[in-house]
């Protein structure tokens, strides 16, 4: 078993990776917090997997289960679903010490995150992260949200899990699509701080999404290293940590463009080669190093260009600023940026030149 | 000007009292929070009296305002009320610098806080309470919440305000029957731990409630240093803040039958009287000082039966006593109530006997 602790002042917990991990989530459940109820939140497709696998192992140990599952997708981000998961979860009689269970990828995660820190003000909640997207990333650090219908994440809350329990065999059945979508959030962290890690990442390219149990064990677990190390120093977002969402400003809103009917992690392969072209452009990062991510992303079969998310929508830079501006990252009503000086090596930039920013999409629109 | 510390480990803040408080408000925004906007909420009577007043002495100052306006009374603390306010103030392009001010009684500060703690993952704020039920109680300490179909206050956060505010003045356009329904959280205060306090209450019971400023400023100082004690040592409500629950687990289930239609206060007095009633059924308060709660509530002409709450609703028993189940404060299905040992020593108890709790509802019938 792998076991990484999150250390923070408050609320320390640890990540536990293992291949088979459903039974040392209920012994774990039996052992820490006897007699109360174990409330799942999961989607569809995990639903129709591994509902039941999870749910005979709590029920082996006589613990009290309610399920829920809500549809799959970003559209269950919102205050619809919260509300309806709400009066339901009440209405069957939760109480202060019951254990919600986020049982899915980013959207469930993020959903019940959320949920779990606002019923009853606050109840204990624990990630079963699904999908390598939320098991590298989403599921470690306390961001919760739901959507606005102004953009992406802008209701939520910051509010650590007690636990977070990853089993890289539910990656098995997700499909491609998906996998490489959480792919490009491993590329993101290599792109922080670890040039080696791009190096490696660079040179396994091919093994890197078989699912190999060494591979995918080194991925997983490097991400979630680097992002504890990260949410250590800075659990609220006041510095530090807005380097994590390297990528993401462009991303948010080019997911919000497309009405969410993309994958993030396919926004986030954009929104890095962008944040690499606009550091680029800006002088920072030299143009070697936007081909070297983009040829990785490209033999990755992430998107590179706008065309790439949508050969339908009419892509206009204009439009993608404007909605950069709404980001919650944005401050005094500039636009924050995380820009790289190179692979490896990002940091925080204020203030930029709206005009270059502009510029910078056009050129993927080419 | 009184000023209140909220002593907290993180957090901490100050209570400011005083009548004509207003343009203290604004000339602190402006020091503190220089070129970020105000965004106010508010209900439509405080709209009516107020707004206008302290928008100008914000406008003085040259400070961006935004001012929102919900429906007066209980219906607004919805998830409805919440979604529609955090989209209009996205849309009008809030950032995590700006300040949201709650500017009204206890709903509209329960909505504010709970909105802002949401909002961008939080955004601070501050309580400008126009009630003296808020001024005196739900203003200070962080508790923020909306209503569940099932119950009062079920979904929320734990957020502190930056600062609160108070001006006394703004009580004297308040109907005289919320001022009661206020001054019934002012009699909980003196029940938990100052009997001097509710002898000198009882000896001034005609001017209590006059607004006579030396009067009403003692009341509402000495609510509100009291609160900032107990939420001192205890703010996330773990045990010793439960004491400010005294009467809630009643109040909450008579509110809830009666569909929130009567007001928070008057809840609270009958609620107040039962705990007092279900303590001398235990055996632990005397008859004595049941009759001077009970004498003095209704000197205040505050409820003291059901019938007085509503002649039309056909009590019950079992039903104030389900509904009492399903409050936050029940623990493994049991509820748990604050006691008192008499006038001015309030504790927690859990596992009460339901027959014992049924029948001190059913002398309330009567």
């Amino acid at each position: 078993m792998v076991k990484i602790k999150i250390n923070l002042k408050y609320n320390s917990y640890y990540i536990y990776l293992q291949h088979n991990i459903f039974d040392d989530i209920a012994t774990f459940h039996k052992k820490y917090y006897t007699d109360c109820k174990a409330i799942i939140i999961t989607d569809q497709n995990v639903k129709k997997y591994y509902l039941k696998k999870l749910t005979d192992r709590f029920s082996a140990k006589n613990i009290t289960i309610n399920a829920y599952s809500v549809l799959n997708g970003e559209k269950s981000k919102s205050f619809k679903s919260l509300e309806s998961l709400a009066e339901k979860i009440i209405k069957k009689g939760i109480n202060r010490n019951d254990i919600i269970y986020a049982f899915g990828g980013g959207v469930v995660g993020d959903l019940t995150g959320f949920l779990s820190s606002i019923i009853l003000r606050g109840v204990k909640f624990i990630q079963i992260p699904t999908t390598l997207l939320s098991q590298v990333d989403s599921s470690v650090g306390g961001k919760t949200a739901i959507n606005s219908k102004l953009g992406k994440n802008l209701i939520g809350t910051f509010f650590q899990p007690a636990a977070v329990f990853i089993d890289p065999n539910t990656l098995s059945t997700l499909p491609r699509k998906d996998l490489l979508a959480g792919y490009a959030e491993v590329v993101k962290y290599s792109l922080i701080n670890d040039r080696v890690f791009f190096n490696w990442l660079n040179k396994h390219n091919k093994d890197n999404l078989s699912l190999v149990p060494k591979n995918i064990l080194k991925i997983i677990s490097t991400c979630v290293k680097k992002k504890a190390e990260i949410v250590k120093l800075d659990e609220k977002e006041k510095k530090t940590r807005m380097l994590l969402n390297l990528g993401h400003t462009f991303a948010h809103a080019l997911e919000n463009e497309l009405n969410y009917k993309i994958r993030h992690g396919e926004a986030v392969s954009l929104g890095l080669l962008m944040a690499m072209k606009l550091s680029y452009n800006l002088g920072y990062a030299k143009i070697n190093d936007f081909n070297l991510l983009e040829n990785h992303l490209k033999s990755s079969k992430l998107p590179i260009k706008l065309k790439d998310l949508s050969n339908k929508k009419k892509w206009l830079s204009k439009n993608i600023l404007k909605k950069m501006q709404t980001d919650k990252k944005s401050y005094k009503g500039n636009i924050r940026f995380i820009l790289c000086k190179g692979i490896g090596a990002t940091f925080i930039k204020n203030n930029i030149d709206k005009t270059i920013v502009k510029k910078t999409i056009e050129e993927f629109i080419i």
